[in-house]
């Protein structure tokens, strides 16, 4: 159906959204008018990070070894106190933390059941992959919101300690080609629905028109997407 | 095969072992000789809180309503806080705390598996019933390792914030009878196999001829026990 992220060029330069100045000014102005209101916002982002500890909880007892276990529950644990602080947020500011979940839950949770794979190899990637685009994309659509979205910042821009999965995966990826291949191409599979419920996310009215101005930020997505593929020694 | 256990007189007064003031001086004094190193105790009791992270992560998941998947998420979060706490104290004063919890992850998984219910309500009991002991039960050991002892203390003394899960026990338990005694015959099952683990928990050798110096010890647990199941309106 939307093919539009596909066009993509290799870009000038990488842009890492983990801060805002790296988003140039008309950029982000353009981006704020696509936004949701802050409770969906906030809503979604929140149980984005419900669903990473679900899906890395899930990791920590798939996996026998004790020293992965660790570096997973690790990342685990981050992302229920990043879900944690969000649903504080939501409290303070908009009301029901459940009330504002609720409406997305069915929509992630199938994108989260897209993101298991058969293998925890596959599984472990696709928390990596899909939590690296989805909290760029809420730290960028975080300039929209004044107070509250430098909240966002703060607490996404916190470190989400995956680094030791990137270790396990980059391991795993640099000792067998065919583990290499096999992810390279989940990898590849999981990035269209990433892009989607990025997409969903924004005002659906306005996206009708402005699909152009959003075509940087997502080229910006992919460009740091590409990123972390090399990375892990994957073709993206 | 063991039932010594078994022998409870209706206790004279009701021991909560929360706070160390509450247990003799004598009993535990009596109970620290039997206390085994301190490698073993750390190791067991930072492998249990990552088993409560286990078995709460996997309920969080099996929870559709999501002011549950709250609540269990927030004791979850404790758990892995409390079970990161104690592997940092591992690194700390013994050693790799990987090797320090493998000897009893064998024993540790299969006393978690027995937890694990039929239906979600049971596995959400077992983990108030069971961690509810075995917290008491390590942190009346703690007072025999001296200043790491008292870090254990702290760690384990902290709030384990199951308190909304035993308010939701509470609600099915008192709104259906048919829930009531299942989750009270649960409740019985449990605590022979929670008894087991704290008493392997000791010193083998000294255990055989000092029987009789641990049984206070039990009672207290007992007796706490009995406590927990009156408060949630179960038959213990």
């Amino acid at each position: 159906m939307v093919n539009w992220f596909w066009r993509r060029r290799p870009p000038a330069r990488v842009l890492r959204l983990r801060s805002r100045g790296e988003l140039s000014d008309a950029r982000r102005v353009d981006f704020a008018e696509l936004a949701p209101d802050v409770s969906t916002f906030l809503g979604q982002a929140a149980y984005l990070q419900l669903g990473y500890f679900e899906t890395l909880g899930r990791l920590v007892r798939a996996t026998p070894g004790l020293g992965e276990k660790e570096a997973i529950s690790l990342a685990a644990g981050r992302a229920l106190a990043k879900h944690r602080q969000l649903v504080d947020l939501i409290r303070d500011r908009v009301g029901d933390p459940t009330d504002a979940m609720e409406p997305f839950r069915e929509q992630l949770d199938e994108f989260r059941g897209k993101t298991i794979g058969a293998r925890p190899r596959e599984t472990m990637l696709a928390v990596h992959i899909t939590a690296g685009m989805l909290d760029d994309f809420y730290l960028a659509l975080s300039s929209g919101y004044g107070e509250v979205g430098r909240r966002v910042e703060r607490i996404l821009g916190e470190s989400s300690d995956r680094e030791q999965i990137e270790e396990i995966l980059g391991e795993t990826i640099s000792s067998d080609e065919e583990w290499r291949d096999l992810l390279s191409m989940w990898a590849r599979r999981l990035v269209g629905d990433t892009l989607l419920v990025a997409r969903s996310a924004l005002v659906p009215e306005r996206l009708a028109t402005d699909e152009k101005r959003i075509e940087p930020v997502f080229t910006a997505l992919m460009a740091a997407h590409s990123r972390r593929m090399d990375e892990l020694g994957l073709n993206s």
